[in-house]
């Protein structure tokens, strides 16, 4: 059997990336910051993306490409934008090698240098909106709901497997409007999309809100969010949702034809997820003994181990697995029977246990006497025995039961770790103390955000959409304050 | 109605290039050589992505992701290698810009070199198996059966939307194997699959061959391919698989202890397909009102069209057709009802054959009394009237049938142009009156082929796998040969 994890209370940041290393989630690569997402870790992935790119569909998005490459002048059109991103972004500025006349193998070639030099995307807003300049002209070709998912660049200088890399893959809606308000409610609508998925699953519950200007995308007139809470009682960003008003458009100069035939500037949006929520996904669920699965977002959903003595035991166990394996599969259940008799039983529901299967059959000797099968939950790592008569059933609801359950849980414990605080001295005690999401008074002010952020490291994760007001002062500077709003520390 | 197309014998090349724009597929980017993927043609290749993806998932393949960077010192490691892609790729220098000093915008940030270069990949054999060093030790760990959808960079001079792009998508697959037999069934398993591929789903019936040395992949031992034949009667390389022999193992030092615990070199396959695909699509089968898809990969695979003079006629027919739209959907049958009332139906006809919908219903006030549609099939343009009842099984026939059809026609067309020349004169003269693929022997070295390539712009398209031994004489040195090859001009 492999060794112990480390424990999330021992050291929650080891017992991170060694879960995601034994998991066989993703591992670092040669190249500083980027990583490797293995295939088991990518299939979770794949699930993901599936899942949201209906529900991207089934909102009247479609997918397009855009390329890889921008030219540096574009990324300077918006000036927030080029602000926020210069700063970490991959330079192509030669486009051939050439043998080392000095014999040192291959070199860059000097006479291959571009005249403007191109950025790897850090998002495409400006790639896009340079292209939408060209698709739009007229009312009627509004709205324009398109998503893409692609690989991005930002040259982060600490990074963190899926939290943080220097490329991660994401999906990033750019959409186009007639008018204001429509625009926004597009923003709305795929915040909604996010919280949904996040919520429904991934098991995770979150905060939907919107984010300060010291937090916003660079280039957006709002930006949305949503917010989850890890175990360690940090919270993460999940995915945000940005309302561009014209700043875009008129970047690139994109207008159209209203009804009246009067040009107007169109009025934008940009959303984004990422490998990122990999991150949160692990991090949200998992225990000391390995990764904990939703089922809608697992590979693998239901894993059966046979118990045998000898090969005329295996072959009557193998008889019944297969016949349960076929009704499972019916049923739109994935399965794996784990057949191979190079690893003992025990170090299997150890292997499985790590990697989150929900459900664990196994069958032995006395369950073919029985009519039987032994049920094991990851989440709860309880056990049962159950006859085999109905358990089909038995196992479409206990799969629904545990999404719920996670989910529950999670829940649970961002309310234990939702507090307020009154006084500057409270938030501090309560920061330190006890962590988690802080509701507090704020002057509304980037100074006093800035004081806090860098005497706490707490930041302002979002104002919550669903605040109610409620007349206070700023815990910092004593000025009145509308609302409540939401601080942690934060991945 | 938008003006007509250019045709295929005026300008076969100005038609691909009018037909790509008009039937909304892509577009050249600002950014030199790369292409942006417009929904509708995104739509089809999502449709191709799809079905490979099945296949290789059926054929025991899981997907993974590698970084999008490669270390200079990687791309060096196998000499071939290194020789094939470093004259084509594009180098990241630089990971910062800055505000000029001098008040021109953004500039590269001279402090922020990079100590190593690294290439964008052009194809990933170098960063994958310098990963796989890692993940392999034991025969127990073999076969490796990865593949991952990506986007790859290739510094192309002379680029043509979705034929040769500087920046294109792909899959590329990375097997590694403990038998020299395995790794070479591998490759031509994978190799099968392409040709499956495009026969069964692109309707596109493929030779399948080998390269000449001369044509290899380079760091490959033996390169797999399928050739198609377009329209214009030129060939085009469609997918290709390649035995990579131990080249890869002992460059990056990929060794196995194998059952009797000696230590070995892995050997390596890698097969690939891209977005390519889709230019032959278009150039296989589409005429000069516009694209012909083979219903298989229709985003949209019926079109309703609704003719009416006043909003009863129209409630009328759209009742019907909500109907007709259930009962196809339910047999996994993609509709769309154009029910907009901005354009008339002739000119919706005329857009829907641009985009190769297979089947356009139109159903106007006749056929309301008469419990009949008009079917019109886009590969013949050839109408009839059908009864609406029973016409769910007849759509469902039709689009077999239609699949089926476009294959035969493609089928008879390579059968029409393919040619055998016995010397040089007769090979030169086939090729200027009436192309195709020319079955000629050849003496087998890479001076012959250079010379014919020089002289006459064919090149040998592959060594067939189902050539039959035939003793013969090369057309050009009169040297024996012991089967014929086939040549074409080429994509």
């Amino acid at each position: 059997m492999s060794k112990a994890l480390p424990t999330r209370s021992e050291n929650y940041s080891e017992w991170y990336n060694e879960l995601v290393k034994r998991a066989d989630l993703a591992e670092n690569s040669a190249v500083r910051g980027c990583m490797v997402i293995k295939p088991y870790g990518f299939s979770i992935w794949e699930k993901m993306q599936r899942a949201l790119d209906d529900m991207f569909k089934e909102t009247g998005h479609s997918n397009a490409y855009f390329p890889l490459f921008i030219p540096k002048s574009f990324l300077s059109k918006e000036a927030d934008h080029v602000e926020g991103f210069a700063k970490e972004c991959a330079v192509v500025t030669h486009y051939r090698l050439m043998n080392d006349p000095n014999g040192g193998g291959v070199v860059v070639d000097p006479s291959a240098k571009l005249e403007e030099e191109l950025i790897v995307r850090p998002t495409s807003e400006t790639v896009i909106w340079s292209t939408y300049k060209n698709w739009i002209q007229s009312y009627r070709d509004l709205p324009l709901l398109i998503n893409q998912w692609a690989n991005v660049v930002r040259w982060e200088m600490r990074t963190r497997i899926f939290l943080r890399t220097t490329e991660f893959l994401w999906q990033e809606g750019h959409t186009a409007h007639a008018t204001e308000a429509e625009a926004i409610a597009e923003t709305e609508q795929m915040l909604e999309v996010y919280a949904t998925f996040a919520e429904e699953w991934m098991a995770l519950p979150v905060l939907r809100g919107i984010k300060t200007p010291n937090e916003r995308f660079a280039g957006a007139v709002e930006t949305y969010c949503i917010e989850a809470l890890m175990q360690d009682t940090k919270a993460l960003q999940a995915g945000t949702s940005h309302f561009l008003g014209q700043n875009f458009a008129k970047a690139f100069d994109v207008k159209f034809q209203d009804k009246e035939g009067k040009l107007e500037y169109v009025w934008g949006t940009s959303w984004g997820s990422s490998t990122r929520m990999m991150g949160a996904l692990i991090m949200a669920h998992s225990d000391d003994a390995g990764l904990v699965l939703p089922p809608k977002l697992a590979p693998i959903q239901v894993v059966i181990i046979p118990i045998y003595r000898d090969q005329n035991q295996f072959d009557q166990i193998s008889a019944k697995v297969q016949e349960l394996m076929k009704d499972l599969k019916k049923r739109g259940i994935s399965v794996k029977f784990d057949s191979s008799d190079a690893y003992k039983p025990g170090y299997k529901f150890a292997e499985y246990e790590l990697r989150g299967v929900p459900v664990r059959l196994a069958m032995g000797a006395r369950d073919l006497e029985n009519g039987t099968v032994e049920v094991a939950r990851r989440d709860t790592k309880t056990k049962e025995t159950v006859a085999l008569e109905g358990i089909v059933d038995h196992i479409e609801e206990l799969l629904e039961n545990i999404q719920q359950s996670i989910y529950n849980k999670a829940l649970a414990f961002q309310k234990d770790n939702s507090h307020k605080a009154d006084t500057y001295e409270e938030f501090k005690e309560i920061l330190d103390t006890k962590g988690g999401f802080i509701y507090a008074h704020w002057d509304g002010t980037p100074e006093t955000e800035n004081r806090i952020k860098e005497e706490t490291k707490a930041t302002i994760r979002c104002i919550p959409l669903n605040a109610e007001a409620e007349e206070g002062v700023c815990i910092v500077t004593g000025k009145p304050s509308g609302r409540r709003v939401v601080f942690a520390r934060a991945y």
